[in-house]
């Protein structure tokens, strides 16, 4: 995987930026950036962690979404949606360059990150290439509201999937998770990027046989200022995440561990006028 | 949850270490160690971690396995095993003082780290507590040797359990998780704390009808001067780990996933001599 390349050449870091509050940037994180050429941006990225780079590095909107640019700033690529392979030509030409290019992702890059493709397709070229792991919003989402996803009296384990699949068409499509063997596990169950299909991986975890009451709750943007979150159970979360308007990205979280989440939302959720059914903490 | 506390009072932050790297600290994390007056440390901390904090703290040393203590000083407690209650009792006792407390984890507090006890306990006491998320060595680990936990050819999501399992007659004791249920889900599963037993783990997942070609790999002490690893076959991997003598602290990975892992990692142990039969990469 690792060519030699030679000593001119410049490299990539794919570095995982974390859930959006800059003070979960690991220092390998911090020192990638601020040793940038050039930063490839995703959307999912807080701006706020673009702070640590030189004022001379050039930064570029590689989001799915939107434009994205440094805080303040017009972005340099004003582009709605930039497709992988814009993304990689461009990581490769710009390494070409002799210069250290940093992708930044939002989470972890080998957590639905693509990261694995990405350090792939550079290293069969010869491009230096190292990863830097980020905190993936699968675990902090959930411990910012004060779940733990596992817990020894409650979950042996934790499954993290996608709600995001390939599309029908896609090389490599595969149809919908197979819920019901999830659900045997009875293990915590996080997805992320499945607040568009809520309603449907709920209906797919009742019908797979898991209790109605199993405690369940959705945290969006995670450690951010648009952070929002919502404690429920099972069969009340759909309706909780309409009402209280939560939008991607975000997480869901499913389990018995969910009950661990701090007060404060559980009754903020309890006081809201018309609010479904809610989880009253035990403990 | 969070019952309000005398604003003189101490307070307490779990902190998530990360796998070892120093650099792999979060600047929260830095910040919390920076400014504790006691730090009580597990011995899956890695002790670089330590040089953040500043000389006036007091380090104590709470691991499970032996004792612990600040680079070159004496461990300030010599005991080879902390049990749990003089842990959350020494964090009271000390907090009550008006202190900061810092209980520095390896990997994250949420992930097998204990920190919904902890924190459950010391919130119900009234006293004010925050957790840090951290690096988890379940990603962290399989990074290091080049390894996605999901990727999108060939996992839709990944798995994390611990082979530590509460002992019987432990309250709350369980029997061994459903490896029939775990492998029918098709993901990449990681095994945290399971080196020991590894064997039974690998005949779980083929009698549950795993295929035993399936790739596997076992990562010890990830980035740290420890580290070692072995990349092979599920019907490999007992006798890989016996043969490189990978032992704990360490991370198993069971999946397709395992196929990315760097060809240098490949190559040594297909270099060895009488080395078991390990995958070939295919890229």
């Amino acid at each position: 995987m690792s060519r030699q390349a030679p000593a001119s050449a410049g490299r990539v870091t794919l570095v995982g930026a974390g859930p959006g509050d800059p003070d979960l940037l690991t220092l390998a994180a911090v020192k990638a950036i601020a040793s940038a050429d050039v930063i490839l941006v995703d959307d999912l990225v807080d701006p706020r962690v673009l702070a640590h780079a030189p004022p001379s590095a050039r930064i570029v909107a590689v989001g799915k979404r939107g434009p994205y640019c440094r805080p303040g700033a017009e972005p340099s690529v004003a582009q709605t949606s930039t497709p992988q392979a814009f993304i990689e030509r461009l990581m490769v030409v710009e390494a070409a360059k002799g210069l250290h290019v940093v992708r930044l992702k939002g989470g972890d890059p080998y957590v639905f990150g693509r990261g694995g493709e990405e350090r792939a397709h550079l290293a069969a070229l010869g491009i230096d290439v190292r990863v830097i792991p980020g905190i993936s919003s699968g675990i902090a989402g959930p411990a910012s509201i004060g779940i733990p996803v596992t817990h020894r009296d409650w979950s042996q384990g934790v499954i993290f999937v996608t709600g995001h699949r390939k599309r029908a068409g896609d090389e490599g499509f595969a149809p919908d998770l197979d819920w019901k063997a999830l659900a045997a596990t009875g293990l915590t169950i996080v997805v992320y990027m499945g607040i568009g299909r809520c309603r449907a991986i709920v209906d797919a975890l009742l019908a797979a046989g898991t209790r109605p009451d199993l405690p369940a709750a959705a945290v969006q943007a995670a450690s951010t200022d648009r952070q929002r979150q919502v404690v429920g159970t099972l069969v009340s979360l759909a309706d909780d995440v309409a009402s209280a308007g939560i939008d991607s990205p975000a997480i869901l979280v499913f389990g018995d561990v969910v009950r661990c989440a701090d007060e404060r939302w559980l009754r903020v959720a309890q006081d809201a006028p018309g609010a479904p059914a809610l989880l009253v903490a035990e403990r």
